[in-house]
């Protein structure tokens, strides 16, 4: 079934090639826009708060991931997240580093209790200090094992009613009571960077086309983890990883 | 005939290495860097009001790509743009969504009134957008042929007395009565990210070394169809080739 | 013995991974992360004046590139390398373009005289610009012999009792009256943009774990040049170069 599933999300993208709303860090730009090309979406950068209204309303979705924030950019994430609520747009909100800095970690729980993003995804650290539970974090690289953050991940879900995605060596989606995990991939993917935001993004392309967040979530991560594995094979090493990485993605999407 | 004009920019390319100022978007800068680079020119990427006008003065060419704009660096497009002008520098520009909001039309009617760009490139639907054609444009991403274009083209190019390049598919040079077309390249260009803009700085690459503006982007358009033609040979899928299509620029300038 | 001190950097990369705070241009930032987390360091790219104190504190050292600066992003600096003093954390600064502009000169002499970095990197046009030596910028490129500025790049390292280095052909580790060379490395470097902002994050990295500052420039210089190498031999141009590269860099972590 869950085969099924996940080729239906697959043949939506490519039917209905969405418009992805990306407000995202300046290091992954080009990264997580050549892999939503890949999955068959159609990404969006667009962060003036002159626009963004706009772009989100012809949107399907919308990605806010505070990598590099600063204030403009906040406004505008809160002016998008404002109008996709209205619109009844699918959010996933990527909180990058929340914990290894004051404004981070205000910034992310404003954006989070404010507009309910539809889900949420992060490294065991982020997750943890996103829950407000004591824990180190490191930059913006996690310091704890995925499997940790689990109960933090349930008591966020619960109180916010969505998803939780918890990325590392195995991933966990997480909805009220509902756990999956995602156990492909490659450890890898830790030395390259960005590939927790292009997880972002692709949970962005498949919450455009299934309604159910929760199964979106968790085919974004398995389709992650299947890429991962099919690049993994062919790279000497990161570098030709996150190439590989793409072709791999574009090369599900095309025989799915 | 056209091989000749070919290989001539290329080698003045090599002979010259024009300084070429960029101010672009965040998601292809490292890309069209690297473009430049391989056809043998030299990119300088500079935004601040408080240098964009000293940048313009030193280079050859000036490259406006409003893929990810914002206030601050529409003001020093226009700063950058008015010293071009001055000075008799040749400016390329890319009205990169034009059409998708009320800011990217305002501001790309605004740069092309004020400036009277030499070349200007987009896809079908921002050319008919900039046009003021109606027609439906879908985020950055053309929703219509570029041969639909033609006459949008033809009227700009009318009104601006200047050179107008439709991308797609087909390419279409035109200025006034001229009407080129190319037909090289690959269909895998749509799935990366950036490959418009890409070839918006080739021409302004091209410009800086040919001040027969229409022969300079026709040039420019043959060395991406030609590029592409190489690099997809080589290539498993979009990641791939973006990176074997700057190898085959390069290949393509040294070999010339 | 420069075996022995380089494998001792390379393990200390690997066993205490530091943290790296970058502040850098954009066209670099992807490629910067990648060459940081190839050779065990841990990057993170925060350039708000609300959060780069706080980052810088929890940092192990402090990168500082001027690429693509602005005044906020200029601000942002001044209070990281403020902060990274207080806590004498090392300081690298790369001044890409002085010379190039009035603002990028000024920029660059009051970051340098206000914060006395640890190591300046630049190409020799550059370092004889901020040495206020007469001589001819263009754009980001040198247009002058490494050798050339050894000894604009000594007159620095007295008045600044620092460490210098200049890249180009063959590098130059200069403190006081210390010099070191390195003359591996691949002409085809100079056709991939950011090479030079690599070199100055992988010194950031190693100056994060080796309080012997010319000594870990040096080392970094050798990181990069046998890199390169390594690359330049599985390379068809510089797309694929660039992917090499950052492989070669992991396969030396890895086989340190």
């Amino acid at each position: 079934m869950m085969i099924d599933k996940f080729n239906t999300i697959l043949k939506e993208l490519h039917r209905k090639s969405p418009l992805v709303h990306n407000i995202t860090n300046y290091v992954v730009m080009n990264n997580t826009a050549n892999a939503l090309l890949a999955v068959g979406a159609s990404p969006v950068m667009a962060h003036a708060i002159e626009e963004v209204e706009d772009i989100t309303s012809i949107s399907s979705s919308l990605v806010v991931n505070m990598g590099t924030l600063s204030p403009k950019w906040v406004e505008a994430m809160e002016l998008a997240m404002q109008r996709a609520k209205e619109l009844g747009k699918p959010i996933v909100f990527d909180p990058v580093g929340v914990g290894a800095s004051k404004y981070r970690t205000e910034t992310a729980l404003k954006l989070t209790d404010s507009f309910t993003p539809s889900v949420i995804r992060g490294n065991a650290s982020e997750i943890m200090a996103l829950a407000q539970i004591s824990n180190s974090t490191k930059g913006v690289d996690s310091t704890a094992d995925s499997k940790n953050a689990i109960s933090a991940a349930q008591a966020l879900s619960a109180k916010l009613n969505n998803t939780i995605v918890i990325s590392g060596a195995v991933d966990y989606i997480i909805t009220n009571e509902l756990i999956d995990k995602v156990t492909s991939g490659s450890p890898i993917m830790a030395k390259v960077t960005g590939m927790g935001c292009t997880a972002t993004s692709i949970i962005g392309a498949c919450i455009a086309v299934d309604s159910d967040y929760h199964n979106a979530a968790l085919c974004a991560m398995e389709i992650m983890g299947l890429a991962a594995n099919i690049a993994e094979k062919k790279s000497a090493g990161p570098g030709s990883f996150q190439m590989n990485f793409i072709d791999a993605l574009h090369q599900i999407q095309t025989e799915q």
